[in-house]
């Protein structure tokens, strides 16, 4: 072995990077023998395996046979992109591969997997475009139109003709008579592409997609913020949130004040208490559903004397519903904002038991102010970070997030849409998973993406992002994240994970019970 | 400071990232105060500003005010960028913005800085298009077409109508005659899109990139396996490198045998020799050339068989050309090529003074048997790894390539054309620099991608890739590294360190001497 390298196979498992890294680099590897490199290749690859997040799992024996399944499944999806990469779905703009990927057997039975918790939704967009066009059904409702008629700027429910314009030759009109004008079909196709980012496919620039993203918010404010159609919408979202296996939400709300018929409007607590009805009602009719909450969450485009109100606002809301707004956070487009750090001492004076889930690294540039966002969230505290896309460029921030058990929030979709990246399979989150940090992934906004609450994003992360041999472990792993790294008061975490548990079993049943099937439709694929 | 942390503001530099992450994690950071929270903050940054690629070095004060210039250059076009993403040039694909690149007064300035060495360049895609062009003029040039003339597939020097086709209706015709048939405007025009990439401008799958690659490559084989125009090809190359502040270069090359005008194939030796003469010659009439190296290259498309019959071909050619022929490597798509590990046997029998640079996780498929090429190129004990795309989502291989002191040769230009990468923002040698892993930046094929021999991947790298404050340090390091990391001996490197010394100071002073002119031209833009 001369200046080679001396270990026996069953040293592997005690090795550590490091140690192996200090071994090796004491070492002339072209001197080692074909024996020492074939044993050093063991020992990485075991150590790089084991070192990848979800390989602390053990499936029990039922999962194993599931997991066969879906490995067959993903295998033979993969194996096809490698073969001819232009069919492989998470290498593509995703609102291109919709249909496509609704005829894959692995999206389908992601889409019937338990998946936890979606730990980043924006109240406004839950909830689909056809059920958003259902509401606009309702009675009282005038649209703001410009153009000609032709653009819809903004909703608004009155009893009379609404007098403020805020658009240039705006013109309100009630919707009715809308509809009867331009026909009810034509309306229907106007609005399923004005109410999500459709129209923008094609935009290669984060301003452009952002504006379209506000545009969409704006349009949306005035249907949404009147109390009955907010009772209304918010219990559909949890219902199509719960349809696609999940069973917990943490909701990002401005909580911004309701208006009634008249004009006038309620205090913020109002608002608060329309949530809290509403989840109370979907649990009593669904009892395997386990909860909401929600994370106060102002833009960040503010003074600091904004901020101070903000503090106060969500520290008097805590005091009030304090199992529901549990958590603060600041949205809207990082890059266009003040850094975090511009409002520490604000921040500060929030009360410790109100958690801090902060957005940061929701930006490709690197180096700048808004960058070292990723540090502030860190050093102020937060329990999780909000996109924490630019965290591979900050190996001291992400060293950070893995001994304080920070959990980042990927949304995969989200990121591709607002241009932060293009082929899913150049994600961070690959390095996120391959150095073990903690994350959950989440949808964000999955209405403007015409996507489902949280299987899409599940899809592109399993398929795209994570390592080919990434399997059912993996699932379990990233599932059971969603509640370990969700504000559930710890004493109520064993009882949401048992109810995770009890759908998760079910379902790796129906996976094995349905195996022949769902492996005869894969075949034909 | 109750449950805060106390940190002495002049403690900073004894930090280690892994102390700070410790110090870090036994404390509540909610419950720190605002000045410990300023004093954390100030540390993070400073370990990493320290902990990034290029902070080692000093500036001298010449270089300082060159610096200010340079950065205020940088900053600008930086700062359009945050404004309007769709001006800022690394966000897009480069062959779309290589005017507008031209009018950058960054890009000029770094157009003359002298870069040091190329350690990646093809050997048959270093000469600009327009360059290729004249060489089809030469006498006795066949070209076999296909589709009625309209697509030209091979060249061939012959005294008389080459008698093989290997494309289907493919026939023979001289290029004169061509020429005089087309016309000549037409055919310039032909081949200017011919010999490059130009065509799939729009091709989104890496496969439809590397066949067009290999298109090219096919279509020039015949045309520069020919002695004298080879010849006169490489000195060419070597002028185009030169004028673009190159000094050294390292070439992958198959070493094919060359062909003579009667159809007879000399011995490979003869290849080699042509090199070895064009590279004396340039030396001779550029005295402040340092050298260049040929790194034997055969495709790694191969069987055991013919691994073990190149291993042999490159002993037998470094015995006899010693101080050219210094390297081996596997080239050709590695995603279709079987992965390192299955030659791995082969490779150890090469001597151990023919150094191991070879391409390794030139791939996005993460957890592939390729992309674990990775692993074995480290183990195998490559001196430099070709792209190493893949490598942060092998953290393990991240640590051993830093610590085993590996250089990644990144070729950013190069991988958005064949499809890895889009947004140059979200390369992963933006990693690289945060981690501190050494690089050299190198252009592989710049003939085919229309851009200038280095120049255009500095560009992108220094503006896209790179943090917004990198600077002359960051230049300088970079370019340093090529040679350091070059296959040149130990003893020859600081002869090479100063040729490149006297040109960069040279530069800096011009750079100061112009400084009001190249402020007023950017303050213009």
């Amino acid at each position: 072995m001369a200046q080679g390298i001396g270990i026996c196979g069953q040293t592997i498992r005690c090795f550590t990077g490091n140690a192996l890294s200090e071994l090796i680099g004491q070492s002339n590897l072209r001197k080692s023998t074909p024996a020492d490199y074939r044993k050093l290749r063991e020992i990485v690859c075991t150590l790089e395996r084991f070192g990848t997040l979800g390989n602390d799992i053990q499936l029990t024996s039922n999962e194993i046979e599931a997991n066969h399944v879906i490995m067959c499944l993903k295998t033979k999806e993969y194996n096809k992109g490698i073969q001819d990469p232009s069919q492989f779905v998470p290498g593509h703009q995703i609102m291109r591969r919709l249909k496509k990927m609704k005829e894959s057997p692995l999206f389908l039975l992601l889409s019937k997997m338990p998946k936890g918790g979606v730990l980043k939704a924006h109240a406004h967009s839950m909830c689909s475009t056809d059920f958003l066009i259902k509401l606009t059904y309702a009675k009282n409702l005038w649209v703001c139109t410009t153009d000609n008629g032709c653009k819809f700027r903004q909703f608004r429910f009155s009893k009379v003709k609404p007098t403020r314009i805020q658009y240039e030759e705006g013109e309100w009109q009630l919707m009715e008579q809308l509809r009867d004008y331009h026909g009810e079909a034509n309306l229907r196709k106007y609005l399923k592409n004005a109410l999500n980012m459709y129209p923008s496919i094609r935009t290669t620039s984060s301003i452009a997609a952002w504006n379209q993203l506000e545009r969409i918010f704006d349009l949306l404010d005035g249907l949404l913020r009147y109390p009955p159609v907010w009772a209304e919408y918010f219990y559909n979202a949890l219902k199509e949130f719960h349809a696609d296996g999940v069973q917990y939400v943490e909701v990002r709300s401005k909580l911004q004040r309701f208006y009634c018929l008249d004009g006038s409007k309620l205090p913020v607590q109002e608002t608060v208490k329309i949530y809290q009805e509403q989840i109370g009602r979907f649990q009593t009719d669904n009892p395997d559903f386990i909860d909401a909450k929600i994370i106060y969450s102002p833009l960040r485009h503010a003074t600091i004397d904004q901020m101070a109100k903000y503090v106060k606002m969500c520290t008097i809301l805590n005091k009030e519903f304090p199992d529901l707004v549990i958590g603060f956070d600041l949205v809207g487009q990082e890059d266009r904002g003040d850094p975090l750090s511009q409002f520490a001492s604000e921040l500060h004076k929030l009360p410790d038991n109100i958690n801090l889930y902060l957005h940061a690294g929701q930006t490709n540039w690197y180096g700048t102010r808004i960058d070292e966002n990723l540090i502030d969230a860190v050093l102020l505290g937060a329990k999780r970070i909000g996109h924490g896309y630019a965290i591979t460029k900050h190996p001291l921030v992400m060293e950070l997030v893995k001994q304080l058990n920070i959990a980042i929030e990927v949304c995969p979709i989200c990121n591709q849409m607002l241009q932060l990246s293009a082929d899913y399979r150049n994600h961070p989150a690959a390095t996120l998973i391959a150095n073990n940090i903690p994350f959950v992934i989440s949808s964000g906004n999955p209405s403007f993406w015409r996507t489902s609450p949280l299987s899409h994003d599940f899809y592109v992360v399993f398929l795209g992002i994570a390592p080919m041999n990434a399997d059912l472990k993996f699932l379990k792993r990233i599932s059971k994240n969603s509640l370990k790294y969700s504000g559930l008061p710890d004493e109520q975490k064993s009882m949401a994970m048992s109810k995770w548990k009890i759908k998760w079993e079910k379902w790796v049943d129906y996976v094995i019970k349905n195996k022949d099937k769902i492996m005869a439709q894969n075949a034909e694929k």
